[in-house]
């Protein structure tokens, strides 16, 4: 029976919508499969992982005349149809337990499980309380704040990024306990107060996902869940049950000592000295003695070895001399792409506070070491 | 006290030939160093992992009044210079136990170890038995046959490559025990027959070092080891003290049905169809089916998935219906550039010879497998 007959990209777009959640070992073998759902108006291609569920709907191209529902490894379609050229004609023929791709004198036979053993997740009747932003705000919300999210923290709570709607604003929050990142961007009107802790995992595929567009991302909150709406896919995340930290008592507010610094030269400046900084420690320490027009950077490892660097700075204040994780400040100067960054101080023993100049909205907080 | 004021380039490549070898993980730590001497005349890099050596020689350029010797980390002098910009002037300073590295603003202090610790191999003082070719004969000597050495074999002597002068003939063959690669060079001169098994690691290091040039490497036998000379570098590499295989014996004679097929058109088919073998086995089948001017090449795997392709060729022979390690024939077409190969048969029990039209000093033998 031919279900489907198009051109290779046509079929390949949507797969690589889908599969980027589909891990390599399953413990229930049918969730390395994606669903492929047909009816007369449209052709959608869902996975899941148990915690989220990606859905990509295709309007029109694909259908036939009559509607079919199977699931097949996900993965070995999306490396067959990449293997065949781009132009390519494609045909999906079901042969009983069989799914059959065929393009030119390429022929693969892939076997296929039922649809109805598919565990989806079922459908919200009613609607919980939406909000709608641009694609592009949400995904500078995510990118801003995903790299200080914790990995596999035995605080459950903070492997998830605090997603918050607090009157106009939505809010974003990530940290791993010693560093905190925060961002927030504008509603168009007051909502309700709503606060979701989204697994790392779900913020990273919607990372991807999300355009840099004007386009609209609809997000709507269940008891539980979450579900993004964008661009013909449907996201739908558990979030992570717990209370997240207080962020608000973590951003400093008396830290007036403060200079700009180009975020390219302090980056690399920091990746030489981190040569000698000791390789295999999970908290990798750097010595920051700010001074009259100065920037000194010490790295030591525990062969005695050291290396220094200096920077101009623009500075009159109070000396600082301060330790931090060496990752932690790279992390941010990685992750953002602006000419500068500002490093805010109160004194050694507290969190420095690191902005973007001409960014109100972003801040990032890293506290001391010892080192 | 300065050693060296030089800039970053000029020192950095000699790092860099030597610093391959260098383990990360030592149980002898001062094998992560670089033994740095100079004397008025030159200045020589030497690392070593107790199994090689590998030595560069700077003639004039860093030379300092007086001479000096000492040890220091060759992944972070590498690193640290790598992190300098291009054109950037450099000094070596010792204070003491350290090695002081400047420039510009940045400084970095390194732990000296003594250079009377580091292990040389002593140098023979009479020379052994000396063969000289062209760097690019050697290159392709190894080239050619490097892939098909076998990993971390219990058959210790299957872990290197073996390196046969026979006559006017220089030979390198490398043999996992199912399939094997062979290739010859031809001398200036007979020369008296000599036989080592050079380790994996030397190959590759080998390989990586020689040019694509005309200019001559010399190599040189001494009991259990063997030196390598050219440009300015030599390597001195113990060899593996074993029987090599009688090569002589694998290569198949009697293979006269054969057909000439487009590498890369070839190397495609076997990729797509592998998408449907057994991911996780050692050893992946796959059979081909050669009639009358047809190839079809079949995959199948546990879950009962199953990938054809069928490709054109020239042949009028008997059919063969054989099976082989798919990976075994995508490693040789993935490591030679020709056009085109050949593959020969005798029939399905007995082992498939591969060549190059055009080239009459490569063999390469795969053993059929039962699937």
């Amino acid at each position: 029976m031919l279900l489907i007959k198009t051109n290779r990209d046509t079929l390949l777009k949507p797969l690589q919508t889908v599969t980027g959640i589909v891990e390599r070992r399953q413990t229930l073998p049918i969730l390395s499969n994606v669903l492929i759902e047909q009816n007369h108006e449209n052709t959608s291609f869902l996975t899941s992982d148990l915690e989220m569920q990606i859905k990509t709907v295709v309007i029109g191209d694909l259908s036939s005349q009559q509607g079919f529902a199977l699931t097949v490894s996900a993965k070995k379609l999306q490396d067959i149809l990449r293997s065949l050229s781009s132009d390519t004609e494609v045909t999906l023929t079901r042969k009983s337990d069989h799914l059959q791709v065929n393009s030119g004198k390429s022929a693969f036979s892939l076997q296929i499980l039922p649809a109805e053993d598919f565990p989806q997740v079922t459908e919200e009747t009613e609607s919980g309380s939406t909000i709608t932003l641009k694609q592009k705000e949400l995904k500078d919300l995510l990118h801003f704040v995903q790299f200080a999210v914790a990995q596999q923290d035995i605080r459950y709570y903070l492997n998830g990024l605090l997603l918050l709607v607090d009157g106009k604003q939505l809010i974003s929050v990530g940290t791993d306990g010693h560093r905190l990142a925060y961002i927030s961007t504008d509603l168009d009107k007051i909502q309700n107060k709503q606060e979701v802790i989204l697994p790392r995992k779900a913020v990273y595929e919607l990372s991807k996902l999300l355009d840099d567009s004007e386009d609209p991302v609809k997000i709507e909150y269940f008891q539980n869940k979450v579900r993004f709406s964008f661009s013909n896919i449907i996201l739908i995340s558990k979030v992570i049950d717990g209370k997240f930290p207080d962020y608000n008592r973590v951003i400093p507010t008396r830290n007036n000592k403060l200079f700009d610094i180009n975020r390219l030269i302090f980056l690399h400046a920091l990746q030489r000295v981190s040569i000698l900084s000791n390789q295999s420690d999970k908290f990798r320490g750097v010595r920051l003695i700010v001074d009259e027009n100065n920037l000194r950077i010490i790295c030591k490892n525990n062969e005695q070895e050291e290396a220094e660097e200096q920077l101009e700075i623009n500075y009159h204040d109070d000396p600082v001399d301060i330790s931090l994780n060496i990752t932690y400040l790279m992390d941010l100067l990685n992750n953002v792409t602006s000419e500068s960054v500002q490093c805010a101080f109160e004194n050694a023993n507290n969190s420095v506070l690191m902005t973007i100049p001409g960014n109100e909205i972003f801040k990032y907080i890293v506290m001391p070491m010892r080192i």
